[in-house]
């Protein structure tokens, strides 16, 4: 897979370069605003702001976002304002994520409520969301608007529905693929799709790119899920069992859970609705894990889904950035083999 | 002020019946509309929203913005659509608000959180957020979109300000003053603005209802505040108390603090810093409220806004719209004399 990048400070493969270099120039420019727009004389905001833009996500999706403008040759700024909307909707997912969840570190760090408690993360994320749909409003394009205001609903109602399956066992891959088509894929898709709208691009580009985003979306969340459990080598690595231990039902567990015996039925039910998940429960959890070839056939789906994403931007002529956007799927990919 | 109607459960003055009725036809639709956008297929969304809209608020944002683009003779469906939107913010902030506050009821009901959880609280939340977005898109002004979106970035921030003055004794007057300005006044002054913005109107008709109604909210706001200290009379009403048993720092307190004896600020300290708010505290902290004349007094800072608001609107032709948007300012002042 080529050099191995020390991307997000744990593992990434080179595959992921060539975005990086395509846009390189806008995303100094997305850091700026990302700083700039997070800025407010409420000093709670910009402080809260800078830790989470300091603890260092990739930034794919604002990436995307510049990439596919890039692709339909779009030259003026607003690309820039809609990648940072969208860096901006991501980040009051996560810090409401937090909270909902209760998450005490997100990459192994304290998470924003920890530090500045409940309260300012939901109201930070509130305020984050609104400068997103501000910026969005300041690019003038009602499709663009539509796209993502679009997404931030369908993310909430995705959030609201894995709430509803939380901790429940049974519930079948179609209904976890519905859930994080909603709550991931949902803004990877906008991300894409704004990219042609914005340089005013044809339909059939725009639906390729949302084909695209929302293929690879379901990938990087199917390969997170794998990773969560080790991914393919049964070594414990460093985050491995926060969702056993949060008690998140992914696919992962779905199909171990409906492969397994009565007995092993019995261990899912206790580890997950009963919160018996102690570091000797997660080696058993990723023990029958690999004996159902559950991470594996994870990782299938999710290369299935990458497969769909490839297809989706085939008619497009060839461009780095269409190639740069290809050597995507295969990092997502390539982080858990 | 004529004949008291029973409108907010609570009490009221005939004084806003005139922009009900004006306004019943289009809030018929604005209630239809509320109905169909919290709908989900995901259960806990629609059951959470009905708890919302059965708990009877007044609807008073919307209704100003339906009746300020009749003043400008609108003829479309867009000012529907932008109430709507101004309600389901509103709507989204109160969940929101709940969860930052802990509070267990609103208006003599259990909160949402209380019922479903802080998580779905939030959620919800940004799903009608979002929603209110995709509506303001259909109507497709972009005008009216930047002032919406404005509204929710500066009203989160209002709220993360308020937080980082909370139980602050030593808070000035001037403030108060920002924070209720970004958290209460900017979606009133937002409701009002859209509808002369939707009506195509000058931007001086456009000044003229911002400017009504970012006064009317501060107006509303300061009388809230008195009336959770039971208003002129000391007699202790239902919901007389909420704001000084979760400790906030309201102008009444403020002003009393800030006139009182070494002795009452202690008191005070003691009350809204240490939570020593049992009733007997509660009679004492009425009691010196009316000592300094601190209700008197924000009823008179409430007056002074309502005095803008009115010579706000001077200048437009006389229309039923405009005399009934002038009779919510009495009615907003009436409910606490």
């Amino acid at each position: 897979m080529g050099v191995v990048l020390n991307l997000d400070g744990k593992r990434g493969a080179a595959s992921v370069a060539s975005l990086m270099d395509l846009t390189a120039d806008e995303m100094a420019r997305v850091n700026e605003l990302i700083l700039s727009k997070a800025g407010s004389d409420v000093e709670l905001i910009p402080e809260l702001a800078k830790h989470l833009i300091d603890s260092g996500g990739k930034r794919l999706r604002p990436m995307v976002t510049l990439a596919a403008a890039q692709m339909f040759d779009y030259e003026g700024e607003g690309h820039v304002k809609l990648a940072t909307s969208v860096e901006f909707m991501h980040t009051a997912t996560l810090l409401h994520d937090d909270v909902v969840d209760e998450s005490d570190l997100r990459r192994g760090r304290k998470t924003a409520r920890m530090i500045w408690g409940n309260q300012a993360s939901v109201l930070v994320g509130d305020f984050l969301l609104g400068q997103a749909f501000r910026m969005m409003v300041e690019v003038g394009s009602l499709d663009a608007l539509d796209i993502l205001s679009t997404a931030a609903s369908v993310i909430a109602e995705g959030e609201v529905l894995q709430l509803s399956v939380a901790k429940n066992l049974e519930t079948t891959e179609d209904e976890y693929l519905a859930v994080i088509k909603a709550k991931t894929a949902a803004l990877f898709s906008a991300a894409a799709e704004v990219g042609p709208v914005v340089a005013g691009a044809t339909r059939n580009d725009r639906a390729a790119l949302r084909s695209y985003g929302t293929n690879l979306g379901l990938a990087f969340q199917l390969v997170d899920d794998a990773l969560d459990y080790g991914g393919k080598s049964s070594d414990l690595g460093k985050n491995v069992g926060d969702d056993f231990r949060e008690g998140k039902v992914t696919l992962p567990v779905i199909l171990s859970y409906r492969r397994g015996s009565p007995d092993e039925r019995a261990f899912w039910k206790s580890a997950i609705e009963d919160n018996q998940c102690d570091d000797a429960a997660l080696e058993k959890a990723i023990g029958l894990l690999h004996k159902h070839g559950a991470i594996g056939d994870t990782i299938g789906r999710a290369r299935h889904f990458g497969e769909i994403a490839r297809d989706a931007l085939a008619p497009l002529r060839p461009t780095p950035q269409k190639d740069a956007l290809l050597d995507v799927i295969d990092f997502c990919i390539s982080r858990v083999t």
